[in-house]
């Protein structure tokens, strides 16, 4: 990955829309490809064009935007569309989109003729503070998420508020998820002002969103490779993984990414206690927080060997029957490569279970 | 790409096995691969096991060796047998084989959990000298070579001319089509001694080997990712490429790598007559080396079409309408991006179709 800062290649605002059409310029003679999902095409790519009328001649691809199409086979169809329009070494990829997009887009664009230029245009509030930002592509093989991807940071990255007046409400609640995961890793100040925000709806601004990013880009920009302290930004995620994997095996219509991801921060903040004497004051306040803000999921005794499983095969495990968990000292105080066994999770899975809606204090 | 001088990680003779032993001694606890062919299961790796009796433990994954097999579905393959395995960020891939092995299984390393360290142990003289050196990976898609793929270092490459022994004729020559390459880049010097020893046989010992490769590697250190000086290694390939792809859709029997880009360099330095200027004694010569130790390829007029499609899709081409060429302006001197237009190229083959092989002076 390129020895860059990330933060200087993240724009907004007015600005943000002068430095796309400045940027692009450079690729419009060997060819500029927008990649949309069915929702982005309808909603967004309007505005994008609206905004950049020099993109009108550009090649437009259309992928599925569900999980389940993140794999090979979708980007085998991105690879063919990018030959079909003959793309060259120095052509552009822009991914407009969410999470699916700029993953499989990201990944799609790294690995055609070795590499082509690819800009993000996160279109969720998960993607602007999540998928968009460090350099992480990649696509699921067969279960199991993220399996196959690569290193690899865009030319730059845009955050527009503009595309989230059209985004669902429970939508807005998953990207907010990994805007608590950002404040918990970052400080007890960045934390208590998410809770006065107390909404999901009123966090959905260009500032209150860069905040947010800043924090991720910070830790990448210490161990982009993810040798160390980015381990950081997977708390939450060993056991929120693991149970989106399982509702988007066993529901019809399974829960989105932020709200398996708000149920593995309470889990893991109890493992936290356990083993890093996290406060339980602070345990009882984050769990409370979320558990107020997201819908609960029923988790079953008898599905946790089923999550075991998942949890195994997560890249981010050392081996066999070690569980990898990037965990909390403190509020502000991030520890990763902790080791728990399944007897602690289970433990932590019954903690949520447990959890009353009233337990806010 | 990392910013390593590889010549520092190709390691060779005696001192090379003591250093594959040191290697892969990190990477036991995490799980070693050793991916091969239907042919180095057989010939090469009783010599690796016997040599490293460490390695008994690893897990064997097997590819097929052939050039239509070089694509994401072999890729998917392998990516699935190391999700079988257990392979986890630590684990290390040993790649054991000629170009397909390495480009495919380099692509899938570097790919999985995005990127797992690999090591090449070329068995073939093309891989030796070109291949495992560079840091390419890749796979094809559709009819278009190493259309996909990354730029990525192997940990090491060892070169071992114990696994020549056991390699045919021909593909030996294939390989010398590409030591010629380096020496008409790098020197009259290094040409003549070619000449001199003028045998693909006498050839394949360590010490020539290594010298041709470090032409290649002096080269890639200069320009990994092939913004300038990298391209000079694509001479004698624009038309090459597009012999190989038209003689693998139409030949029962398809020609070689190297033996396509023999072609390549006759017909390439006949362009670099007339662009650049490359003397037409040298043209004489050098044309008359490679056809006597090479066989012919009828080149019939009515294949010049399909042929220049495929130079259009050729990823170091800029465009439509334009075909894009690394020549010399003398031997030891190459010129990249440079631009001929079809019908000189029509002339170039007519000048290769009609050599005799008693040209040579």
């Amino acid at each position: 990955m390129n020895n860059m800062n990330e933060a200087e290649s993240i724009f907004s605002g007015t600005k943000g829309w002068e430095k796309l059409r400045a940027l692009i310029e450079a690729y419009r003679n060997a060819g500029i490809f927008i990649l949309v999902d069915e929702n982005t095409a309808k909603f967004c790519l309007p505005v994008l064009l609206e905004k950049c009328p020099e993109l009108g001649n550009s090649v437009v691809i259309t992928a599925k935007s569900n999980e389940s199409n993140k794999n090979i086979a979708g980007v085998e169809s991105i690879w063919r569309s990018l030959a079909k329009g003959n793309a060259v070494r120095n052509s552009l990829m822009l991914c407009l989109g969410g999470g699916v997009i700029t993953d499989m887009g990201g990944f799609a664009a790294a690995t055609f003729k070795r590499g082509i230029d690819f800009i993000h245009i996160p279109t969720t509030l998960l993607a602007m503070v999540d998928a968009a930002i460090g350099g992480k592509t990649g696509v699921n093989l067969d279960s199991v998420k993220n399996q196959v991807g690569v290193f690899n940071l865009p030319k730059a990255v845009f955050i527009f508020d503009t595309f989230l007046e059209t985004l669902p409400k429970r939508q807005k609640l998953s990207g907010f998820a990994e805007m608590i995961k950002h404040a918990l890793i970052d400080s007890p100040e960045h934390f208590e002002k998410l809770i006065l925000l107390n909404s999901p709806e009123k966090i959905c601004n260009d500032a209150n969103i860069l905040e947010s990013v800043l924090v991720k880009v910070a830790v990448v920009n210490q161990d982009p490779k993810e040798a160390g302290i980015r381990k950081a930004l997977n708390f939450g995620h060993t056991i929120g993984h693991a149970i989106e994997t399982y509702s988007q095996k066993h529901n019809t219509h399974p829960i989105l990414h932020g709200e398996a991801i708000a149920i593995g921060m309470i889990c893991e903040s109890f493992i936290s206690l356990r083993l890093l004497n996290f406060p339980e004051d602070e345990l009882r306040r984050m769990s409370g927080f979320i558990n107020w803000h997201f819908p609960h999921y029923s988790l079953n005794p008898v599905i946790a060997d089923e999550l075991f499983s998942y949890m195994y095969q997560d890249k981010k495990s050392f081996g066999q029957m070690q569980l990898n968990f990037s965990l909390l000292r403190g509020i502000g105080e991030p520890a990763w490569d902790q080791l728990a066994g399944e007897k602690l999770v289970l433990e932590s899975l019954h903690f949520y279970t447990n959890l009353d809606a009233g337990f806010f204090v």
